[in-house]
This record gives C-alpha cells, structure tokens and sequence, in this order.
C-alpha cells in the first residue's frame, strides 16, 4: 500500500527516537520541522533559499490552494513539487483545520490579509464541511472524498485525513461525538485513498479527542489499527503548555510507534524538546516564518533579552545601534552579512529585504536546532543540547 | 587628488567606448548599470543576490539617508558598505535631483515634464535648498557643503555635487540663472570634497542647461574646466525620448570625454543602446527592480507581447497557464525554477515570493544586457546585439 514509502527507527533513547523517513522526493531524517508553505509559497523565501538551509520538507494547505488557484489547476500545472519549483519531500493537511479553526471564530493560523476573524463554516453534517472561500466569498463543500482527491491533485508525498478540528471550548459530550464523527471521515479518507493509490502519496490519520484522556487513548487505537502510514496528532491540545504535553502524552498511549508521529502546529523551541523527548517525529508551525515578518529572530539562549520569550524583537530600539549578527557563533547568510542595527534599520524604514533576512535565519535556525537534536540523541547529550537552545 | 581611481578607456567605437573605471572597492567594466538601492537596500534583495547576478555598482540616495537614520548614524555603523553589507563599488547621488524633483511635484515626474504631487521643498536661495523631511515633516536644509559631508559620512566610492534640478517647465531665463547657481554650487562642492578629501571617494560634476543648447555646452565646458574625476548628465533631457537623445548630444559637447560619464535616470533598453552610442559610460534607474513590484518582467525582443514595451506584464491572464519561465534562454535562478504561471499566481495571491522572484531577474537581465553590449563593442557587432535586446 506505501511501496514507495518507509519509516526507519535507527535508535531508541526511551521513548524519543531517531529516524528515516523516505519518500519519493526524498529522505527526511527525523526529529524533523516542516515548514508552512501555506499558499505554495514559503513567504519571501525561495526553493532554493530553503535548499541551502537544509530544509527537508515543506507543507502547503489544502484549504488555501483549494480556494485558490484550486487543485485542477495545480494539477494541470504538473502538481505542486513542479509548480512551486521545490523538488524535496512535501506535506500537504486535509484542509480540515483552516475550515474549523476559521468557522468556529478562533484564532486563525495561517489566514493573512483576508477576512480572517470572520465565521466562514455555514454547516457540518455526516458528509462533510460547507464553509465561504477566504478568496472570493463562494459556497465550497469539502468531503473526506474531496480532500484526499485535491491531495491527490496537489500531489504531496505526505497528505493527511479529513477530520473535525474540535475547538477547545467543546464540551466532552461534543468532543466524543465529534471524535466519532472523525473516526468515520478518516476511514472515508482511507477508502478514497485506496481507490486512487498509484504509491506516489501516503496517508496520515489523525487522533482527536480533545483535553479527554479516554478519548485520546480510543482515537489513537483507531487512527493505530487502521492502516494509515503515519500518525498526526490534531485537536485542540489544551489551555496552557502543562496541558499541552499531558494531552501528547496521552495521545501517545495506544498508538503504534512503529509509524512516524507528527505533532500538528506545534514549533515552540522547548516545545520540540519535550515533544521530542514524548516520541514525536516531526513538526510544524508557522511561527518561524510569521515572527520573522513583524522582526522576530530566532535565537539561542545565550542571546535572549527576555527570558519568556525564544526570540528577539529586532525593531526594538537597543537593537538601532547594536553592530553584532543576530547570533553571533551563525553562519547563515543574514548573520554572516547583516548587524542587528542595519535589520532593525530595514525594519523600521518598512524595506522588504527584512523580511526575508529575518525569514532566512529563522529558518536556519529551526534546522540547526533538528540536526543538533540529532546528534543529541545519537550521542546521548539531548539534555546538553537543550540547555543551549532552551 | 584621486590617486586611488582610475578610468581607462580601452577601446573607442565612435562615440561609443569600452572602459575600466577603478574604485578602492572593485573594477567597474564599462558601459554598465547601477542599480538602485534607494534607502542603503535594493527593494527585496539582499547584496549576496545582487552579486550572484554580476552586478558591478549600486547607488543610494543621499536625500533619503540623510532624512532618515541620518548620515552620522551611518558613519557610527561604519560606513554604507558596512552598514548594508555590500562590499562593491558604489554611488550616492547630492540629494538634489530628490529635493527639487519632489519639492517641484512629485519625483521624477515633474523632470520629465510630467505635472503633479505636492511640493515639499520650502525656500531655495544662494545658500542652499530648505525642504520638508519626508521621514517626519521636520524642516531641513541640504547646502553644497552639507550634501558633501553627508556623502562623505555614507562613504561611497563614487559622490556628486550638489545641483539644483531644474524643471522642465522653467524659461530659458530661469533655466540659466538656476545653472549658473549650479555651477556656484558645484565649486563649493568640490572646495569642500577637496578639504576633506582622504581619497576613499572621487566626485562627479553635473551638466545642467535644460534643452537650450547654448546652455548645455556653457555648462559642459564649466564641468570639465574644474577638477571633477567625472561628470554626470542631470537635468531635463526634455518631453519626448527624440528630445532626450538630442540634449544628451548637446550636453556632450564641450564635455571631456577621457573622463567617465554618467547619465543619471536613465534605463530604458533601446534608451541604453543610444546612450552608450553617444558615448556614455554608466546609467542608472529604479525602472528594472520598480516594475518588478508590479509585475513587470524584462524581456529580450522575441519574448515580448507589446512591441512598445520592453518587458511582459506577469499579471496578465494570458499567464495563468504560461508553464514557460519568463525567457527560454536566460539562466537565473528565476527562470532555471519557476514558470510564468507560477509568477502570475503568486502576484495575484499576493505572496512576497513574486516581488523577489521578478527582481532578481530584471536584475540579472540588465546585468546580461551590457555584458553583451561591452561584447558587442569588442567585437563590433553592436548592432546584433541591439536587434536581439530591442
């Protein structure tokens, strides 16, 4: 069913573990972070930018591409590897989260400049979500059937079920019968995705049930025995970062560790320590590409002013006469051209080539962070690791 | 008093010649382009993509600078290439031509005959010029002296004198007077550059006169009677593109030819092959990476839809399906990775990808371009190469 997929643990280190993830485009060695490239596009950041940080996989969203420019096109245009010019391992979701997150008001996570904020999910039944187009405002119903063929189209090594995204405020009674409700789409999902397998794409469920901790266990025996190639971890995952890793915990319990685990959303630095530390795979956030567009940094605790937080405000006014890099001891290519003066300069001067500095060295970073975590683990010294990046 | 440039011409072709122009930070093979990186950046791209594509020299804009962070902060930071990590030649301009050209309307528009925008220059006299910041609306006044001393904090290779700018809609009357005053400036400057000289820098003269040729030789001649390393063609060249030719003609008349020549504003494809044909050396323009924000894609003869325009309009429908880059035949990252359709539709999702994308080949294009036109000369097949760029 996945002939042209595999998932190698190398090593155990208790439950974090070491791997090889092959795909058609190509290996990824796990713990890895995938990179939102919400619309085909890494905001500023070219294929080939992203190929010389070492980038080893990116993610588009089925949502966005669905409303525009729409799946057939892509798929006209040869899929989304050629259309974007990225020839690496890709990931695409189900298009699930966007809806739901968008239609039940929450904070919307990759919706830039359009009618984000607005209720745009008008209805949800058995068979799937009709929800307004962020473009231009039309009716779009989209199925379990119809995110696995607009993956399909788009083309993805990596795509994922079509779930309910159960916002955290639902209450338990909610959460279950939404879980259920999950349960029936992913295995709608798989039956598509059987129907259309040609073992160029592989398929991700996902477990949901909420804060719950018998519900967590039941999605992840049903998303386990079903066969999925991978594990994502969806739904809400809790209030606080506390929650957070207990509900990871309890998704844990019950899966098959055996298959590859993503954790949906999460890319806090300490984060991706504990997540790693708890079994997970890989990641993704569109917080190293979002900070960099309002002047965050990336950086090391060592160059850390504020010790809540896992970056730097460039635009800050310490920073207008600070003539260092960002990171003294990084060799990305902002570091090795630009002062922290001359970027809080461009910054407050509003010239585009902030952005995408800032943009470049995030993204240098969040992989240098996964490749030390490697070597972490393949040398027993995570803990030393991670008193240098936390 | 300029021991440490040099400007070899090595070949005459006609009027038209091949020359080395030496700068303490690198060679400058002429005819060339400057590019301009108006506020100490090239809108999007960062110095290591402007050298990837060959670029020799880049400018910024003493008017902006000096407006904001302010020419001293500059010097603290290092110097302009320090500041902006660009270690080539460069070039500031006097801040004039932005002082009357907004201060008359609005920039550029009023010099090409154009009438429009809000005037933000408040007194001119003997002394200097009085204007609005466009950074915070304080009052500022950029005297010859002052415009020399700023140039020399940025630290370019390559300065100008301070000019007035004189409209395209003043009489002859004014227009002599306003060059006369010029060249009272020009003097000032140069008795300033000559006090503070440390022959890091080398400066230019401006040609003033409007479209009176009486005048433009009056003031080539003053121009190459004082000890300038080089001259610059300012001013009006006139309403029409046959005027503009005519008036660069009369303003090199009169002019020392075995010194550089620069003609400023100037970028146009065709508008360059009859510059260098009337033996200028170096052009620069906001028109290559300006367009790019808007779509515009340079292009080379064959690949063109509009016979009276030297680039395709990327937003264009006719696009969405293009899976060609924008030239067959051109090598830059752009066109070696993305397809016309994928430019069309990251303009129209507005990613910031596009903006980069078309930059750096308009930048690599025009680069190209007077590669081949200094082939062109060598080989005495300028024409060729002419009938392939037009």
């Amino acid at each position: 069913m996945y002939r042209n997929f595999k998932f190698e643990i190398i090593s155990r280190h208790e439950k974090a573990r070491l791997g090889l993830l092959y795909t058609p485009h190509g290996l990824i060695k796990t713990p890895a972070f995938i990179f939102c490239g919400t619309k085909a596009s890494v905001k500023g950041i070219s294929p080939r930018q992203l190929k010389e940080a070492e980038t080893q996989i990116i993610l588009s969203n089925t949502y966005h591409l669905f409303s525009y420019p729409g799946s057939a096109y892509i798929k006209q245009r040869g899929g989304l590897h050629k259309f974007m010019g990225w020839n690496g391992p890709m990931f695409t979701d189900s298009g699930g989260f966007q809806i739901f997150s968008l239609g039940h008001g929450s904070v919307a996570d990759e919706i830039k400049g359009r009618r984000s904020g607005i209720s745009t999910l008008t209805k949800i039944n058995e068979n799937g979500a009709t929800f307004k187009s962020y473009w231009d405002g039309s009716e779009q119903l989209l199925t379990p059937e119809k995110s696995i063929q607009v993956q399909r189209d788009l083309g993805a090594d990596l795509i994922v079920a079509f779930d309910e995204c159960t916002p955290y405020h639902s209450d338990k009674k909610y959460t279950e019968k939404s879980m259920e409700r999950s349960h029936r789409w992913e295995k709608r999902s798989l039956d598509e995705f059987v129907r259309g397998n040609d073992y160029s794409q592989a398929m991700y469920g996902i477990v949901q049930g909420g804060v719950h901790e018998d519900l967590r266990k039941r999605s992840a025996e049903f998303v386990s025995s079903n066969p999925f190639f991978a594990t994502a971890i969806g739904g809400t995952l809790g209030a606080t970062k506390e929650q957070m890793y207990e509900v990871v915990e309890m998704a844990m319990n019950g899966l098959d560790i055996s298959r590859p685990i993503h954790l949906l959303g999460i890319g806090g630095i300490s984060d991706i320590f504990r997540g790693v530390a708890l079994g997970i795979d890989t990641f993704d956030c569109v917080h190293p590409t979002r900070i960099a567009r309002h002047g965050g940094a990336l950086v090391k605790a060592a160059y850390r002013d504020d010790k809540r937080r896992e970056h730097i405000n460039l635009k800050r006014t310490e920073y207008a006469t600070d003539d260092n890099p960002i990171e003294m001891d990084c060799d990305c290519p902002t570091c090795r051209s630009f002062s922290k003066a001359y970027l809080h300069y461009l910054l407050k001067a509003k010239e585009l080539l902030a952005l995408q500095a800032i943009a470049v060295h995030n993204i240098h970073f969040m992989n240098k962070l996964m490749a030390e975590i490697r070597h972490g683990l393949e040398t027993n010294s995570l803990e030393a690791v991670k008193s240098e990046w936390c």
